[in-house]
């Protein structure tokens, strides 16, 4: 059961004119295929527009913000502006609980729903500006999105992680970091791995993903956000 | 010899507070070079944020003014947005004779060039942006860029321009239209070839290209544009 969409809007901050632009962010495309004469469009049109809103919020920022050259700065909006930083910010503010999806898209809540909710988010910003206009936008893109600036520069995130956590443990311990799967699950199409960071014999992060590549850099990054092993 | 700055000024119609940032939109990375000593960057950054404010102009005006799916938006943004187009409204502008280029880049008046072309315009957007604010820049966007959208529309040039010909020609004359190469020169590591477009044996248009497939584009570009053969 979807909830009470003025829920949402508590969640966002934002108190909207025309309440039904939020909810139309909610609604997957798959909602209006079973649901034909739902009032309202699925979100892809807010999506598109909201995808333009926050490149360039995230870009002014940038620019005026540090004298780094282009490639700099286009590498370290591609570690703001992704569909895994998108989704989880999307969780975080709760949207799971506010999609409209059909029963077919309920039920997965692997890489398809990430997807989903990072549309989702980019969706909501297309109603935030079209509903608050553009100063508005900046301000919740400011505050849910650019406000993992300074982490992604500590810690590297806009390197690729295994070159990033290789260049750390290399530093640290003069040797390299090794990966290892120590788990694996699930049916053929829809397999999942477990992966192990190591260095020497001990484990300093671990991660889960489709492919085992994936479950490596999620093992990576695991490693990165953690401190322990570091000291 | 680059042309006084303050008479590209008058070709776009603003006058700059800073006009260092309309010198720096026209400063390419390979006059840097060759001039260590030049007081400005290159215009990779300006073009950086050109790029976005451009993209958000063009979004938001097909969102608002057109109710069509996001899939057919994205098509039509993509023949606006382009830098083909881009290149044809520098030169439009009068850019060729303003850009800073290495003794080596002003010879080449190719792909290179147009690739060149196409970037300073977008620093140009954020010069604009940056000096004048984004209400400045959308004004200049949509007379320069968002002016040829009807033209796009009316011609279907969002489409691939072979199958729209191909469309047509059927449409007409109930046959497929063919190509032929007619002439080719060039080095093997710069070959160009030239291709008209027949329709039974009258040519309707010609083009060329680097390749055999971009000439025949360039070509069904041509015979698009022309109304002749149409009546």
């Amino acid at each position: 059961m979807v909830k009470k969409i003025t829920q949402l809007e508590k969640n966002i901050g934002l108190k909207f004119n025309n309440i039904d632009l939020l909810r139309q962010a909610m609604v997957h495309r798959s909602y209006i295929n079973e649901n034909k004469d739902f009032p309202l469009d699925h979100n892809e049109r807010l999506e598109f527009l909201g995808d333009a809103v926050l490149e360039l919020v995230v870009t002014d920022h940038l620019f005026l913000k540090y004298p780094n050259p282009e490639g700099e700065l286009t590498n370290w909006r591609s570690a703001l502006v992704n569909s895994t930083m998108l989704s989880e910010k999307s969780q975080q503010l709760g949207i799971n609980d506010y999609l409209f999806l059909s029963r077919g898209e309920a039920k997965d809540i692997g890489k398809a729903r990430e997807i989903i909710l990072a549309n989702a988010f980019e969706a909501l910003i297309g109603a935030i500006y079209l509903d608050q206009g553009y100063e508005k936008a900046r301000e919740f893109i400011t505050d849910k999105i650019i406000s993992e600036l300074p982490r992604i520069l500590e810690l590297g995130l806009y390197l690729d992680p295994k070159s990033k956590l290789q260049e750390l443990v290399q530093e640290k311990f003069s040797i390299t970091p090794g990966y290892q799967v120590i788990d694996e699950w699930g049916p053929d199409h829809a397999k999942k791995f477990k992966v192990a960071v190591l260095v020497e014999d001990k484990k300093i992060g671990e991660g889960e993903g489709p492919s085992k590549q994936e479950a490596q850099v999620s093992a990576a990054k695991d490693a990165l956000l953690d401190d322990k092993w570091k000291k």
